[in-house]
């Protein structure tokens, strides 16, 4: 029996996720590298090799080691952090991995204490403005390939970009523009460095992009990560339906305020995380609550969705005459505005057909 | 040495916080029953004992086992969840447990359920709006009274209140004028019920009212939670001075953009949680980095902070005239945006004299 504020995951809204994503990929004849950072659980990515998946992306070299213990090839898509040398080489020693480097500086470090080789992404500014090197700033490029090209331990692979301004759109349309535009600016790379590197990768892909788009051409490999369990951050932008999200957070309801159409659940922001996203009706929100369905959740209530999150609370708005459905002591289904977000703060998942699978 | 992410303590600012508000306490002639929700540590809240605390509050029945290991009078500050009634009668037959009521039918629940003997407060809305009974719904109030005074193990405390609209406050006077509008509401509960129940406690007292105001007449005991360690929100409440902040991240330097006077340091919502504050100065951010000062950290450094966090990146804007001081494997000291959410994620506390203390 579920007691307090627990994480659900849909292994069949999962798998189909998993498996359109596999199909496009292969669709379109893209190498597909799925981020693993949305579940950082070896359970659930157990179902990416079910769909021939071979490789993966992490974000910390922590979720490396983790992976490591069931996957031979991982990328690390993070700005290298060379105080952690120690686990770079221990696992380069036992698998393929590639990291990514923006700076001299790292390059340089990473030549004289590498001990195994490492596969060497360049990360690319694609519009993002987060990390990376402006796509057309070739004398730093050029600096950093010649200096690879010195040091056989580092095995330059290619350019890896993130569009990650994908997630300021609100639209079909506006995903497709910003991804064309982004595509684009990895595209100059290939133009420029193939001849000289037949075969480097351009490493490319955002949920969004990877889920809206249908038009690839030139890109080597997409990593795509969210879209595992997407949530209402990605529905908001326009990258999935609401029935596509695979996991909800089973909240108690703990008080009721008929006065005020407010119900109080246990689930806060150690639970959900702060993470916000501004609904164009109904403002900023925590979470929506969908009906319960079967073994399972359905479709979203309207107007009903948390206004707010404390530590422990949620304080979800109520339409009027949906007050009396709900007692003290029943559960809502909560979905999450950061799937990624919640799955790190809970660390398990427990599945609708019964099963608990770990995380890291 | 530190190599990721690292959530340091300083031994010396937090005792004095313990300190300080122990002696408001006593000044007043109130008790003192701290919020341990902000560290979540056995090892933190042995610093209250040292400053004569005996009793203390949680928000989950969850914390409250794990503070029984060391703790005998606790208060549940969060509304009942009924579905733990197990836990509630394990914790009850133990310690003084204290639970927090707002409806009928939790009360009801629990004279049926319970096994042994609990205190009860019944849970006020003082102007926050989040839980809690109006203070003038006399009705209820009454109906609740009396169905305690038919169960012997419900043991009616007192009314428990919590001004948390007091973290709209950007002024030490606007936080005195919450104060005094709260205490009032709380006080006419007093003015009604105390000689029917001469023994009834008034628990009052979040964070901002506590550190700034100086009366407490009428009230019995307070109930500060985040003074322990503060956080950049208390400061722009006005709760705080920064160098009374007494956590603050080490995150290592990943990566230079001298063109936008960028940092991008390893440490982002995993590790400081998404929560974020609008600066009056510098619009929304999500730390601030202080200088290094011996083995801890020193003053802010004016104009650097983080500007945006990503799931394991934080950007960090930066004076131009600072850009060459920090190169990449250098640690940063990022001050939290709301220091319970990051202690929560990092479950460990390192200090700054070299020990490590752990949480739940």
């Amino acid at each position: 029996m579920i007691r307090v504020p627990t994480l659900f995951l849909d292994p069949i809204r999962c798998k189909k996720n998993i498996a359109k994503m596999a199909a496009k990929a292969r669709r379109n004849n893209v190498a597909f590298r799925p981020h693993v950072k949305t579940h950082q659980s070896l359970a659930v990515a157990r179902w990416l090799k079910e769909e021939g998946v071979s490789k993966i992306t992490v974000s910390s070299l922590k979720m490396a080691a983790y992976f490591a213990q069931e996957w031979n090839d991982i990328t690390v898509a993070f700005p290298t952090n060379i105080l952690e040398i120690e686990t770079i080489n221990s696992l380069a020693s036992k698998i393929q991995l590639n990291l990514c480097v923006e700076n001299v500086e790292v390059l340089e470090f990473l030549e004289k204490q590498l001990k195994s080789p490492v596969g060497i992404f360049l990360k690319m500014d694609i519009g993002y403005n987060r990390t990376g090197i402006a796509v057309d700033r070739f004398s730093v490029i050029d600096q950093l390939l010649s200096q690879m090209e010195q040091t056989p331990l580092l095995q330059f692979k290619g350019f890896l970009g993130h569009a990650g301004h994908s997630y300021q759109c609100r639209s079909k349309e506006a995903i497709e523009a910003v991804h064309q535009a982004s595509k684009e600016k990895i595209l100059l790379l290939k133009d420029r460095y193939q001849k000289q590197y037949p075969e480097l990768i351009l490493s490319y892909g955002d949920t969004p992009s990877c889920s809206v788009s249908d038009d690839f051409a030139g890109i080597d490999e997409i990593r795509p990560g969210n879209f595992t369990f997407y949530d209402l951050t990605q529905n908001i932008i326009g990258s999935n339906e609401l029935n596509e999200i695979a996991v909800a957070m089973a909240c108690p309801v703990v008080a009721k305020h008929p006065d005020r159409n407010e119900i109080v659940v246990y689930g806060g922001g150690v639970h959900l995380s702060k993470d916000r996203v501004e609904d164009p009706e109904d403002g900023v929100i925590f979470g929506r609550v969908a009906e319960q369905k079967g073994a399972s959740w359905g479709a979203c209530i309207p107007k009903m969705h948390l206004k707010s999150l404390s530590q422990e609370h949620g304080i979800v708005s109520v339409p009027k005459e949906k007050m009396q459905d709900y007692a003290i002591g029943d559960l809502l289904w909560v979905l999450p505005v950061h799937s990624c977000m919640a799955a790190d703060l809970m660390k398990e998942f427990h599945t609708t057909d019964g099963a608990i699978l770990s995380a890291m």
